[in-house]
């Protein structure tokens, strides 16, 4: 590709992302305005991990989806942003001193250190109620049918058949020696399960059915280990500032991840493939699939 | 009522709990199959909470309120194991030792003592998953616009306008001299928003329009408060094996209860009284019913 486009692509990329980070904050400061009656620390907690924070991947993949099959934009991003509500929960629970015991997220303090324990665990589990909330609201799609399955798919993707049990494996495998297949696996739960439904939520919205989803699929699936390979050299590399959270955090917990097992070079190297392999499975699509294609090259290139 | 009349009503509410208590374990025990690859613990914790305790209010509420509408019994069971499943992970995430720090639970160990707070946690979560699971499957109603509006109502019954919220409240609420509005406020959100749920629930299966639910969301409000207040006073009795948890504990941290604001005494009147009040909301129906009725009547004499 040549290297104007390639800037033109870059520009397009983060231009689309700053507003995909604005809406999704101007969404959650509509669905969480505080209540004077014993909740303002609850709703304050959920405001604090919720807004003004993160990368929003998720929604920015439900965005670009969305463009593949011509959704309404706002419809995606509400769907975009009953994702990022589990993904915002997740980060709450794994982040109390129980799980990761991590004290800065974002930037800022965790939750639990913020708000304490009880208010961050119930904020989580508030977020997880909204995420439905919002999905199955009829200004996220008019056709029923399509709502109950967004629904039924998040369930999945974030339940302990995806991101929960992921996280109990990841905590189970703390000083053990997972080998390559069993590290895949275990991110595929952890953290692929809601990429994959980003990318596979604006499918069900253009009522595709199952079958001509697989394409998305395995694009969602490449981009989600290619994330997950990036993240592990980040905090193989240490810088905190960088990261916007405590790093080398893996090693320290004796965790096996991609980095450990591969070395930095091999797993750099797989994140590269791994990008060329989700790109290989937009090519029977055209100029409206040039943001999918960006967010794969550039995002395992970002600075956070 | 003829004696022989409620002898004969408290033994077939007495048949059906057991009944609904048999078929919500079995439910659990198909849905919650083990998996052998570092989740096992999560599926142990998860089946420790949701299976084999409990008096299954919730589902019975719904099964006995899908008997006014001619609703399949083994649909409106599946929409009760999810309600369930929310009620499950709150008293996971509640017995927390940074939330109500409780040991015992339905007569066992609560979920950290049993399996850690990691495990605790993440087993709340994913019972949190399983019920939009459960709720959005087709199996529960084949109509996608019910499955829908089944999961918006659920997650405002138990989001943070409802049941987490109600719980913020409660915590925020210890070593604080509350009134009788401010008590009745709190306990409608903690724990008659999801018994609510319960009984709207088998309406919205029967298609019945929002305004016509009206007298099935009042039955419901009063016998929620009703069964709250009953709640009060086994803690205030104090007996922890009729409890089958800890008891005194509201009076320990100070907390105003409706036992501690109107007296014993007071708080079984009004308890009673808003028994009857229930049963006036189901003046229209006839011997279908009988088992809300029963439940009303017999449920604020329960043992545990």
């Amino acid at each position: 590709m040549p290297v104007e486009t390639l800037d033109r692509l870059r520009l397009e990329l983060d231009e689309e992302a700053s507003r995909v980070c604005r809406e999704i904050d101007e969404l959650f400061g509509q669905l969480l305005v505080s209540r004077d009656d014993g909740r303002d620390i609850l709703f304050a907690a959920m405001r604090h991990a919720a807004i003004g924070g993160g990368k929003r991947l998720r929604p920015l993949l439900t965005v670009a989806g969305a463009r593949l099959f011509g959704i309404d934009r706002d419809r995606a991003l509400r769907a975009g942003a009953a994702i990022e509500a589990i993904h915002v929960y997740s980060l709450i629970h794994d982040d109390l001193p129980c799980m990761d015991d991590d004290d800065v997220r974002r930037g800022k303090p965790t939750v639990h250190k913020a708000f304490g324990e009880a208010a961050a665990i119930l904020a989580g589990d508030s977020l997880h109620a909204l995420a439905f909330e919002i999905l199955a609201d009829p200004a996220t799609h008019e056709d029923p049918f399509v709502r109950s399955e967004l629904t039924i798919e998040l369930a999945r993707a974030s339940g302990p058949n995806g991101m929960a049990g992921g996280q109990m494996m990841d905590l189970a495998a703390e000083g053990q020696s997972l080998d390559l297949p069993a590290i895949t696996r275990l991110q595929q739960l952890k953290t692929g399960a809601l990429i994959e439904y980003a990318v596979e939520a604006p499918c069900v919205m253009a009522h595709l059915p199952a079958e001509a989803r697989t394409p998305y699929r395995g694009y969602a699936r490449n981009i989600g280990l290619a994330f997950q390979i990036a993240d592990d050299l980040i905090d193989h590399a240490g810088d905190p500032e960088r990261a916007g959270k405590r790093t080398g955090k893996d090693a320290e917990a004796g965790k096996a991840t991609f980095v450990s097992v591969l070395g930095p070079q091999r797993a750099e190297q797989q994140a590269r493939f791994l990008v060329e392999q989700a790109i290989e499975h937009l090519a029977d699509h055209g100029s409206e699939a040039d943001l999918l294609r960006a967010l794969a090259r550039f995002a395992i290139e970002r600075n956070h």
